[in-house]
């Protein structure tokens, strides 16, 4: 599943496979310009941190498009465009990742032409997009040494393919266990209130004939108590300097359990994924959305009209949960602060 | 909130409110024989350990009216349609206690005629339906008193008014110390699949102006990090001698978190509820549901077709995890075995 993310030259225009809808029907939402960017990311047409990071690269190739509106005045207007673009949501760090390096690109060529920057800058977003997938590629074949066979590994939303260019980091891992052999069985957890586990990672999974079971995220416990999970394996949105990873809310709670029952804690992602300016979670800003998303399931409310609810997107794993991030790079091990240094980067 | 279990000798049926449909709307759902007793208790028109258990009183009552069918046989008949109806939901013991209970009295009065057995049957189902209301009122005394003004108290699935004859275990627990006049804030889970604490939960206690937010479960381990939460307090369906206590799928997971925080974690049930027979929580069967009730919200398909998902409905919270027991009795401390012993009986 490579195609859910897909650019077309002839309409000028990104089709995104709209993930909202999905397993329901497989609908496709044309971007045209900035502002249809802005909206499939921020209600989630697409997601997923490096699923973000690529369509914000093209998303940087339409605002330029769009920017030519301003005639001389082009440059201006894109900034403008790009800062509201990197903006769109607050967690994962891959958007603001993508924006910075479609401008170092535009930096290193100060005198282009609009029409110079539009050419170098398809090639540049089509160059992330087929990177993407060699890198979940890459997660996928050292993070696949740690699985056994037999395993039954929890995975906690959706970083799959869709929430990739294709492939998937967690659910990288997974495929390319599969891939070698390895018998294995999946639960995903549904992933309250989107349900990324039960609608997205259940459909791209059983697509493929990979062995998923859906289970609601309080269950958990009690699945790890019975035995049932050998392995856990998640994405994130950003990493710390010391190895804290944001991801989905509910990440944390699975990674609490998983420590009380000496079940191996996984975060899967890539390079891109860290934030080497900040030093700890406690930096990273946490998104709160709509209370809506918890309120109503489609157009269906469960709670009683008027009793507010808690809807924050993310939460933190701090890095002592964590046995291991497995990069295209290689798979992190603490000391955190030593390995990240030593294979991503930084001070 | 003490009318949501209520016995019509008028229409010699008992009228419950169907909790399926809240907080949509208010509905009856009339229960004229055993079949429609079984159903209720199997679909969850009523639920919750110390409501089930009136509920099955009354059961027992309307199983006798539909004896007379069987003429001269109706003590086998009673006998056949009273171990049915103990065998509705296997999880929570107050179904079976309920139904000794009123054995135990028939036992004292075995000449009794179906005429006889009726009046007093009838008499001892009324006599439960309002000592639950009075040991819910004597659970909340006792528990206050472990909550401090200025607390926010978390808590998972229904142990309120809507799980008991009236004013609720946990919740109750929760209604005295609001009472009382502490300033206290409640955190409802929501309690996937069915939904009990962003339905019944948010429902009950908004009615009584006690400030309650929703969340979904899996934000448990979020919440508390962030240090939103002071007291955990549930209910139990089944406590075994040794002080395990099987409560709604989740509870376990959110005992976890709780110990990791050093969060306090309260159980509230009455006496009724320990199973002194059994010795641990390893001993309690767990209802595995259907999974309509994990694959549909309503009539809507969340997952995709041909994808299995776990529905276990209960698990079971070791008691090291437990901080104290609220009975109608005081307050259960461990070493369990040996307060349990003491305060509620057995070997």
């Amino acid at each position: 599943m490579t195609d859910h993310i897909a650019f077309s030259v002839d309409k000028q225009a990104l089709l995104l496979l709209d993930q909202r809808f999905l397993p329901d029907r497989e609908e496709c939402f044309v971007c045209r310009n900035t502002a249809d960017m802005i909206y499939a990311l921020q209600t989630m047409v697409v997601r997923g941190a490096p699923a973000i990071g690529v369509t914000a690269a093209y998303g940087c190739y339409l605002a330029a498009r769009e920017s030519a509106e301003a005639g001389p005045a082009w440059k201006d207007r894109l900034n403008t465009l790009l800062t509201e673009l990197e903006q769109a949501r607050p967690t994962a760090v891959n958007l603001r990742w993508a924006v910075e390096r479609m401008r170092a690109q535009w930096a290193a060529l100060p005198a282009a032409s609009l029409d110079e920057l539009l050419s170098t800058w398809l090639g540049l977003a089509q160059d992330m997009h087929s990177e993407d997938i060699e890198i979940c590629k890459a997660i996928g074949r050292h993070g696949a040494d740690l699985i056994a066979d037999g395993d039954t590994i929890l995975t906690h939303c959706n970083a799959g393919a869709l929430a990739t260019a294709g492939y998937g980091t967690a659910l990288g891992v997974i495929r390319a266990a599969f891939e070698q052999g390895k018998r294995i069985q999946v639960i995903a957890d549904e992933t309250r209130p989107f349900l990324q586990g039960a609608r997205l990672t259940a459909y791209e999974l059983a697509k493929e004939g990979i062995p998923v079971t859906v289970a609601c995220d309080n269950a958990v416990g009690h699945l790890m108590k019975r035995g049932m999970v050998q392995k856990v394996v998640v994405g994130a949105d950003r990493i710390a300097a010391n190895g804290d990873a944001a991801n989905k809310i509910g990440t944390y709670t699975v990674a609490l359990a998983a420590k009380a029952h000496g079940v191996p804690f996984y975060v899967a992602a890539p390079a891109s994924t860290f934030d080497l300016r900040i030093a700890s979670g406690d930096e990273i800003p946490i998104e709160d959305r709509t209370p809506r998303e918890v309120t109503h399931i489609g157009e269906h409310r469960i709670t009683p009209e008027n009793v507010p609810v808690y809807n924050y997107a993310f939460d933190v794993t701090p890095a002592e949960l964590i046995a291991g991030i497995v990069t295209e790079r290689g798979v992190l091990t603490a000391p955190y602060v030593a390995s990240i240094r030593a294979i991503i980067g930084g001070k």
